[in-house]
């Protein structure tokens, strides 16, 4: 039977301010990138959402990110090598601890905002990257975007990956995402995006905004969260992929 | 044979701000409090540290603290249970994380500061930590001030603990601390410091300010780094136990 | 004819996170605590809320507070006095700052959650932000909790005050709040609320919870804005006052 | 008579963390350039500084920078003009509440830096400093890099500027700076800086590291003070220029 993992982004509330429905996603995901407090998350929040996820059975990555609250880890930053491998260590360890205590424990990796496009491309904060999460434990994934040069330098250092797909996204004819700053960028209707995502899931494409079908080879779909409508639309591409049989587990590292 | 373990606070650097000569105190004490983040150390820093201990051999303990950078930790905080209890679990999953990087082990936890004060006395604090430490890993050992309810909590709660005395600090005769607010707190005397030490080590016994032999019954000693001064007299401590055959080594967890 | 003051705490988003609808406040009352980036509030995000004040002609305080973002604001510090001062300084200079920018000006400071809690009985703390409101702009006007002991060490000093009451809050019988952790502190019936407050305008008196007449000398009633039920709740009593032919307009450091 | 003014980065301190010797520097230079809390420098820390800089009478500027402790102001960071104009309000207007407590005031802008650098070429973020100057207090100038664009957009702008040249380093034939990353880029030689800067006041002219002679026009020459070395080389150039005739004063705003 086929299978896909559904991630999202977790734990991103900070003190008294709210981000997000973590209870409604938990009920929809199987994979939760859990905020380790540098662009978002404090302690007491995070580890309320990893209980969360553990009473849900809801595998837990470490969403790690530039060191950057006010920015929300999306302002690019020219990091020393040194210094991100290192705070990278950091997270994903105080995300460990974290998770022991919620009686769970963190699978994978994926990087946010700002580092994630980063590193998709540029190998120098990439290698640090690899090497903090092979120092760490190297027994973690890496989450990568599926088709980017990431991917490759991940596998030759010895690190295992998984790649996704963004549900409300248009792609390029290169399997690229189109830029946000792009009409288009975003896709709203929950019919367009609940048959793209279940055609991923079968074939392993998707149609291109030029209309191209396209290889998008993902073992994992990113849903997001952000807001009721968000949350809707989430609900509706796991209600429409168990539909059509298709299974919801996390993912294991390797696509069946 | 005698046996002793010297304990200091390092990794305290920020950033540019150097704090203390880290490489010559990993030259002196066997077990090393290291900075967790909350009230000194970033993450590429306190990783040179951990390895420079593990090159040592040092044993690692965490040093956590309130979340006060420009306070350095020292400012009493009425924080609610659930907070630090995350806290604290956050701050040694980071240094357990940074740790196995360095190729080295967490092996216990020292808090900082008026951390330290605050729960050697308050048991709902105190009981956070405790909770915090058993959480993440229970196979860590807690250290306490010699002497406070703090050790009988942890104990009770199933937490091994080692208690500590310090080397440059002047006792009252009920075996509390004198204020460092008060004449007389701080010695500075190489030769009086060593001779207490050496007493401590072989007799569990000091002498208070007022002339009375009061038991302090210490695995640790605790020693300081802050100044070429300091450094030096950590020094003269290390070698007067070494010359009276007192074997300098980390504890583990019980006394010999 | 009657006056009083409306105040409300705004501009304590912080990034991507959102708190309050100072929007919709801002058609409410006739003062703005605006957070200066301390317990919350990013640069931009205060700058915006300080444009939208200034269109609608409502008046700015300095809502300073502890450095500290995770807890709000709300935990209590043993903080140093001269550091306190200088944080007063820094966070009301940075808010005046904004506010030219703005195309306003800082008429008055009022102290956030446990700093306000702490100076309102605690002399050493209070004299520290009395000493820095006088250092930064002495023409600046500290709001402090009608009938508290800061009210007079602020006058012999030489700052000016306003005192304010709080409409969602019961009372005691000696002029002090209910505690929030005893039933009955907060009032949630809209009728209820207008009525005290109503009174107050008129009579200065507000009933306390054991049915006694109280004298409360405020003049500004603090509402608050942290759901849609309170906005409604402070839209009533903005509402009620002018039925009612109170005037509403911003305090100018006297009592009419 | 010939005049120019000496400046140096002051107020770096962070809490328990020293920098720089600011007392031996306020008694060589005649203009302070204080940090303000983002890249460096706590309040309590800063209204020390400003203090001990209002009673030499040392000229004040507000030293801004990205929100950047860890790495201390000096990676480059994609941020939104909105935020960096507010940012750069923020410091600005913190500085000048701290400086009217100390009895002084904020006279001129010197960005911190990655800023400094990236706005020296990058049109985008030098508008949004400049923007903020001008929206905070359009009095003040701006320090800015002899013979970068920078100069004309401010000016263009209506801001007034003063350029300034670095006592301890190389420069190439076309006026710039030689990169850090080079050999040579450091000069340390009291002998050679000194009569550099000499030849700089009197003449207007450096000699570039090929050979050549190139104009700069700098009203201010910056030294440093973040060693004993650098110390004494900055009293050195100091020594020097006075020797020489040349007088040393706080900038004006304009060349004489």
């Amino acid at each position: 039977m086929a299978h896909i993992d559904l991630n999202s982004d977790l734990g991103e509330s900070l003190g008294q301010w709210r981000m997000g429905d973590d209870d409604a996603m938990l009920g929809i995901v199987t994979s939760a990138n859990v905020a380790c407090g540098f662009h978002a998350g404090d302690p007491a929040g995070i580890l309320r959402t990893l209980k969360a996820a553990a009473d849900r059975g809801v595998a837990i990555g470490a969403h790690v990110a530039y060191p950057d609250l006010v920015g929300f880890g999306r302002r690019a930053m020219d990091i020393a090598s040194e210094d991100l491998r290192a705070d990278v260590i950091y997270q994903i360890g105080a995300l460990k601890g974290l998770a022991r205590a919620a009686g769970t424990r963190v699978r994978y990796v994926k990087p946010h905002g700002a580092l994630y496009n980063t590193i998709a491309r540029d190998e120098r904060q990439a290698r640090a990257v690899i090497e903090a999460v092979l120092a760490v434990d190297p027994a973690l994934v890496l989450m990568t975007l599926a088709g980017t040069p990431l991917t490759g330098w991940a596998g030759a250092a010895g690190l295992n990956t998984v790649a996704e797909a963004f549900a409300d996204r248009a792609y390029e004819s290169d399997g690229s995402l189109v830029s946000r700053r792009e009409p288009g960028a975003m896709l709203h209707d929950a019919g367009v995006v609940t048959e793209r995502m279940l055609r991923l899931a079968h074939e392993g494409v998707v149609t291109s905004r030029d209309g191209d079908d396209i290889a998008v080879a993902a073992d994992s779909i990113c849903v997001h969260g952000d807001s009721p409508d968000a949350v809707a639309l989430a609900q509706a591409v796991r209600d429409r992929l168990v539909a059509a049989g298709i299974e919801l587990r996390a993912f294991a590292g390797a696509r069946s």
